[in-house]
């Protein structure tokens, strides 16, 4: 039997497949998270989707037919027609990522864009759900976004609203892997503070964060930096307050423009801590209008490692 | 008789009151420009916006009552309580407009931002009405903006959304009449262009823009450095590049984040011509991302100076 009261919610990342059952409250029956093996090809990657739907299912205890599967993939893509333009994590092109699920699992299929959908399972199943004009921004590998406006999912004329990473920050500043310089994901991502850490160590410096790499450059990640911040690094710490103030100026741009009432933060790199936060605010209280200050929370993602997930789930109980 | 199918219009300025009847699809029966003398207080610009209304019923031979006056005035003000916290171009703090025209008039009154009416009046009125998703840009004293979002005007959590001339385009840049560092208004407005030129002058140098103001400082104008550059003053075309440049910059951030398909730019100084319009490209070319960029259209507004007014008739007639 077919239970539209029940749906799947698949978040599709370059490095892991996560997957879960649910009700149309957001609660989680079942969820399973297995790597992607993108290298494998888009084939690949939809049998393994389709094993995690099977698993959640047998997990569940579930007899019935979920109602519909949601399912957030990297992009840029057509959310309507569930076409993925281009996904550099996935080494995707043109895969019409709807279409081989839908055939794969006899089940209607609705996709979105990660972090609009990370946005969405924030405004639907967060905390502060219902915040009627919310920004969601994420910030890990790269940075992304997602736009509530008016209380509903903000796409853009062509589905491409939201690209906060690519925001220029600093005109002359480093370039990004967009080909610009200065894009916010230059100066604040995770990679973006390991690559500044590995330059300062190449100079001669970074000695703290080196040794807590293990002397070894590939080991130098974002973490290793917050890490060895914690620790008490000034190098480390430099790293993150650089990363916090241009992530002031971006949000701060943001805010000015939008005068949203609420900002969410999520992703690993925003794991950091105090120091970039710190930093952060201190650039944004001095650059976002006061009124508009006054009337905005700027404060961490409330669903975690689930945003996107839930997003999903939210998609397919017809939220988006 | 009370006749809804024709409203007044008022663009509050502060150096000018313009006021126009018009008809359902803005087609504009009689106007009247006049001096808004906003140095003699609340009460009299009150006075005088009465004055043109009372001007435009008689030059229309219009006999009857308009069902409605809707009104743009500078901000940040209530749109909904109609009430003006604070305007600087016109002294103002704590003016509640719209109940001091109500009172005045005998009519409703609507009170909107004068940007956010220019982007409306642009949208329903315009040569490209109708398109869902618009940025409204006008670049003048200051730089304002307006958003149409999906079809409607966005206002924030706040009726503050749209300040785009408070977004950080240079970190490190001159220092904003609000106080901040490198915000768009500070580098590409007509008065951040005419203090450029003021300071090449002081240092010794703009001596073919100095020589078009007759030699006196306080005629240096956006407008004298225009007239340089179209002569081929190389320092005038040089800050109009600047000022292009940043505009670029700002746009840039703009489109990425919101992807909108349609960036109208108005305002005095954007009659600067060809040479601010080049550096602007040349950067929006750079800086938005490709596929974004290609779903946009930047072009001049196509009201002029009467974006503003056919925005207030726009709000009159219950489209805002």
């Amino acid at each position: 039997m077919v239970s539209s009261d029940f749906v799947i919610g698949v978040d599709l990342g370059g490095t892991k497949i996560y997957t879960a059952l649910a009700n149309k409250e957001g609660e989680i029956l079942a969820e399973v998270k297995i790597l992607t093996e993108a290298n494998d090809g888009p084939e690949h990657v939809i049998r393994r989707i389709v094993e995690t739907v099977n698993e959640v299912l047998k997990l569940s205890g579930f007899s019935g037919q979920p109602g519909c599967l949601g399912i957030g993939a990297p992009g840029p893509l057509d959310p309507r027609r569930g076409f993925v333009y281009q996904a550099p994590n996935l080494g995707w092109r043109d895969v019409p990522l709807k279409q081989l699920l839908e055939e794969a699992l006899h089940m209607p299929v609705v996709v979105g864009n990660d972090a609009n959908l990370a946005a969405l399972g924030e405004h639907v199943f967060g905390a502060f759900r219902g915040v009627d004009d919310m920004i969601y921004v994420t910030v890990s590998t790269g940075i992304g976004g997602g736009l509530i406006l008016g209380g509903k999912l903000y796409l853009g004329a062509g589905f491409g609203a939201g690209e906060i990473g690519h925001m220029t920050v600093e005109p002359d500043g480093p370039v990004c892997s967009c080909g610009n310089r200065g894009c916010l994901e230059a100066l604040a991502s995770g990679t973006a503070m390991a690559k500044r850490a590995r330059q300062l160590v190449e100079a001669g410096s970074g000695r703290g964060i080196f040794m807590l790499a293990g002397g070894a450059m590939e080991n130098i990640t974002a973490r290793v930096v917050s890490r060895a911040a914690a620790g008490g690094d000034e190098e480390a710490l430099g790293i993150l307050a650089g990363a916090g103030r241009a992530l002031g100026i971006g949000l701060a741009c943001v805010i000015n423009l939008l005068n949203p009432s609420l900002v969410l933060l999520g992703g690993g790199a925003m794991q950091a801590g105090r120091p970039l936060w710190q930093a952060m605010t201190e650039e944004l209280n001095k650059r976002a209008i006061r009124s508009t200050l006054q009337q905005v929370q700027v404060i961490p993602a409330t669903l975690g490692p689930r945003s996107g997930l839930l997003g999903a789930v939210a998609l397919a109980i017809g939220k988006g």
